[in-house]
């Protein structure tokens, strides 16, 4: 049977959920999942759903139109539809840093993440032993000041050409530009070593350890024009003491980003995150 | 207006969703939240709503009437509707620590729990004072071998005088009798200060520190007739290491006792839980 | 027999370990535990020893004199020795909010607490009657931009009555004045609501709310004449998500406040805590 | 500077720590580190040094006879000197599972384990390809009930060869014979993934999973002759929820199997774990 992904947000008004729900009867679906949250606030009303279709001759293309015409426009909904079978392609973007590269990698290899990985994009020639190793073709793209637009050009082309749904940065460390960004608008993921806002920008483990935390963190985030001020995704913080010096801070750091990368990829991959005002709705 | 919480669980089947949120807009609520869950390996249903009834003459019996007519009969639901304001009546059980008895009565009174506290019972007198500070009833009902079949009618008696709705056992070293939980069926919770299912019944701390364990935890479950075996409400854990004495997990498991008990009574009290084959659904 | 504390830092420099220990042989001393730790970066050492004196007829400040001769004055030491018998006195500084009042108090009813609380002192009359269940004498000093220097008096007045050895801001609201923080200096314990550096001064938890953060937290430090920007002596964090409103991150983060305070106090009690180029070594 | 690591471990006496800080002092090194421990209920004394000989020509072999000589002997140590350089030789057996392994090769690759790891044992061909990708040897050695004898005598040969320091069981599902423990007594490290000693044997998940719990665990621990009951070197647990199957459990799980088990190698090789008594002390 084939299973389907519906995300929804409009303003919030009565009869949204009777009325999706009901549609969803109309289609010979039968719901699995429903996520449903209102930021009272901003008075928005978001909304997830898994159904199985089961009726075997279900055209999605179809059911797309009913939706739109028969719920979307009348509530003015965003809403999109994927299959679980859709898998998303997702490019990495890397430096030199290879400690989360290995880590989405080996999880990759082991099935963990429900997407494909059509390529590598680095602006150094580092890890490009790595991609091989796990047979990923690699693009080594130079950027600096100086090549900006043409690096820009040039990674554009290729996300293109594979037809990238989303782009992960894993400890690449150049900004993005905004063109890129909004071509993929909430749709690349960062991960910053701190637990933001706390410790922005450059070298954070550093910061952390003169201040004296006892606390360190990793927050992963979509990208946004504003430096580490995107809506965050996930984060996690681990503990540490007056023993631990900034290597350690870094090692134990190593970790964090791994795993808060991971679970925001997967949480990404699976279309549980949907943005609103800057933050994240998450549905997990 | 009026808020009503509504919890279902049945049999799962198609359209029960649908029929449900039908109804809602029936009755003139409006949908705050919806929580559902499927065990798919039982195929069973479970759903919690929020409501508010926007019209100010709705009747919650005629309300429940219709409910029952026409969809908890069709479908053969198990099924509660409170309304918000009904504040449910806890009473504790004690015997001599006074830890977690400090901490409910410390966010009692700082207004962190929506019930009453219309009493405080004990098998031993060491704890009135506490209660007097507070301000509740204290009843000091022994509890031997010998007297079991008087304390326990004792104790039914007083429970039914207050109309008491759940019992939270804070560190009540008796086992509770069999008639008592038949009468308080999911009703009566227990905190346990280890990580259940490892270290079950008396001096977990001393077990857990002859083990070697690297962390400690608390449960807080409900009570059944086999001890320590109940569905599991809440757990939460903490890192103990070779430097700590039994003494230290005592103190740090202290911490976690307080904590999970109280988290589990909000959950209780916020009719945030439902149970099913031995095992609890959260909608927190 | 006598335990003694014995903390020490100066300058890292070789055989301080083996005169230390030595030392305490010649003093008929029993290490029981020994921390130390160097500051790699300011080259700074620091030590807590606790020891047992085996003889019945030691004389502290004989010993005390023993030491600053024969050690701390060819070493250059800053040092404190305490018997584990002089319980410190804390003073409570509260306000209007009273879950961490409550907390500490239930705590040191308990006897978690290896202190005297001799007074609780507060800018408000609200609390009054929680200082009287636990007959603790309560003083209401007010404290406005007015009276500023007046309420000072009165404050240091008290605190010098009762001999306080240091100051617990139990949420206390109000900034602490420059000639307070110099007579206890690193002897002013405050807790604030955020995982600092993240979202200082106030309203951290609709700041967080805003930022969309995942996890929240608490930082209980000694406070400075920056404000919250002293020596952080523990933190500790939680989960949120989209679900929780600001009035959940506020019951949420009252759990972090009261655990993160009691953690502080407990090491500060125990003369585990030492501050230097404000950071601290926790020696736990 | 040589650096030198020194484990110490013997019945609790007077005089213990002034005795190594001396010989520290005679043969001209300077202590980094000390950790010291004593098990009160056992009267046993834990220590563990780290120094810097400061003096070039600084014979380790002629080190270790002075302190078995003028220390060792008098206090009846257990003991053992180390220094920095020597890495560890460490072999890791592997069955069909990837994740564990995936994440153990990435971080020796990125550097994080000072160990070499001169070849991997599994008893199925399923990982080789993951070994080569590393450029590591790899080693099937099949395992059933029929060839038990021999497959050990061929495990036992090859450990020699490489000469290796300690075994890493990154989830190789098989029983280790009891001669192989022998050779190998507190240098066999395992992974089990439960929060022991909850959940014991087989198939850990599914009976998490039964039984309700809210928490899931993973726990690295010494293997010894009665499975799963040697001593815990590391443990972490992680939450779960009613949403989650049993897939979702092995999913997290493995998330804390990775990060416990990585921990636990990092703490054997830097040589910061003690075992005594079935428990075990770390220095971290």
């Amino acid at each position: 049977m084939q299973k389907i992904i519906i995300l929804i947000h409009c303003e919030d008004q009565k009869g949204i959920i009777a009325a999706v729900t009901d549609f969803i009867v109309r289609v010979e679906g039968n719901i699995i999942y429903i996520d449903q949250h209102v930021d009272v606030e901003q008075n928005v009303f978001f909304m997830r759903l898994e159904c199985e279709l089961t009726n075997k001759n279900s055209n999605l293309e179809a059911i797309k139109n009913v939706f739109e015409i028969s719920i979307a426009t009348d509530f003015k909904m965003s809403w999109e539809i994927h299959t679980k079978e859709q898998k998303p392609k997702m490019a990495l973007f890397v430096s030199k840093y290879d400690h989360c590269l290995f880590d989405i990698l080996g999880r990759f290899s082991a099935g963990e993440f429900n997407v494909e990985i059509p390529l590598i994009v680095s602006n150094h020639e580092d890890l490009r032993s790595v991609a091989q190793r796990f047979d990923i073709p690699f693009y080594c793209i130079p950027f600096t000041k100086e090549n900006k637009e043409e690096g820009e050009k040039q990674q554009i082309e290729i996300l293109r050409k594979y037809k990238i749904d989303f782009i992960v940065l894993a400890r690449y460390m150049q900004i993005i530009t905004p063109n890129l960004i909004t071509l993929y608008e909430n749709k690349i993921i960062n991960i910053h070593h701190s637990f933001l806002p706390a410790f922005p920008g450059a070298k954070p483990y550093h910061s952390a350890f003169k201040r004296g935390v006892k606390i360190i963190g990793a927050t992963s985030h979509y990208v946004t024009n504003e430096l580490d001020e995107g809506p965050i995704i996930e984060q996690d913080t681990t503990r540490v003491s007056h023993i631990n010096s900034i290597d350690d801070f870094i090692m134990k750091g190593r970790d964090l980003e791994r795993i808060v990368l991971a679970r925001a990829i997967k949480l990404h991959a699976e279309r549980k995150t949907m943005v609103y005002n800057n933050k994240t709705v998450v549905f997990s």
